[in-house]
């Protein structure tokens, strides 16, 4: 489901092709969720944001310093997005640019996902020294430049631009860390062997 | 057509909807648009990117410092979406998230507004004093938010995102200023009157 989210959003979804994705038949959805595709979908929002979350303190868990951990995971997810020939964005921004006024729990579901994931980054930035406010201001920057570029890296069909926002992220945070001078030693990391 | 794009995405919208919009009988679009509803959208792209950079444009005529035309820019775009009741986002990112690489005319066609746009911002970045080649990489990342932060600013029904956003533009915008400090004066602007 979240692979079908990610490249065609949730209009170019037919529960049918969920289905035999997951090669479930159709009464085991609405036994599990009986709202149809709208709770399925926000069942796939949670566990969207759940991976991305997990993999970002999994990094840092890893050893990684904040800002390499930041790096890295913007990092993975050009590479996901050149990997899948340029269909595989962020499900979260796809599902979100289709939401209307009409669909309030979808849209509750993205804002929920889009705050999780700004405290999460924050609460990685605040692990750099970087003050509590400051932190949660360039977390909603850093989420917002993340979900733009891999949108214009995505129709460029080309991760240069995601790589050039990416730089541009990292400079500023380096900028506000207590005691660093903007010129810091990170860049894209490498591709990793996944 | 672009009100339509940007309200529910290319394949949200007929064409005898886009049709009965413009008052237009379907021989007219043919006649026009031989290429029908991707010829159209193209075509709807670029007229879209040359008035999001127009407007740019003439904010910087009209005597705004570059600062605060980039500013106040992307605070009308703010306002739009609120007063749209949260549905007129930016329609190039709508339909960027649609594309798969079976629509390589749309691709191609959004790449060029997006670096259109991004190449606009650069050279107001530019008149700022910032060298040319870290102007370019700050207007990628300006592009990136801004197409970010109204996303989520869509989901949250709150424009805050986005003002948090731009703020954090407009910090790293005037740290990279020759003789700036990164304490400026500018803010999100005041609500216009229109």
């Amino acid at each position: 489901m979240a692979r079908a989210l990610r490249e065609r959003g949730l209009h170019g979804v037919g529960l049918t092709e969920v289905l035999a994705d997951a090669g479930a038949p159709k009464g085991v959805l609405y036994h599990h969720f009986p709202g149809g595709k709208t709770e399925l979908a926000t069942a796939a929002i949670a566990a969207v944001t759940e991976a991305m979350v997990l993999r970002l303190q999994a990094l840092l868990a890893a050893g990684a310093d904040p800002v390499g951990a930041l790096t890295r995971w913007v990092g993975e997810a050009e590479r996901q997005l050149v990997r899948s020939r340029f269909t595989a964005g962020c499900p979260l921004a796809t599902v979100a640019l289709e939401t209307t006024p009409d669909d309030p729990a979808l849209r509750q579901a993205l804002d929920t996902a889009f705050a999780r994931i700004r405290s999460t980054v924050a609460d990685v930035l605040a692990a750099t020294g970087i003050p509590s406010a400051r932190a949660q201001m360039l977390a909603g920057l850093v989420l917002a430049a993340y979900e733009g570029g891999l949108l214009q890296a995505r129709v460029a069909q080309d991760g240069a631009v995601l790589q050039s926002v990416l730089q541009g992220l990292v400079r500023l945070i380096e900028s506000e860390m207590p005691g660093r001078s903007p010129a810091g030693p990170h860049a894209l990391a490498a591709p990793d062997a996944s």
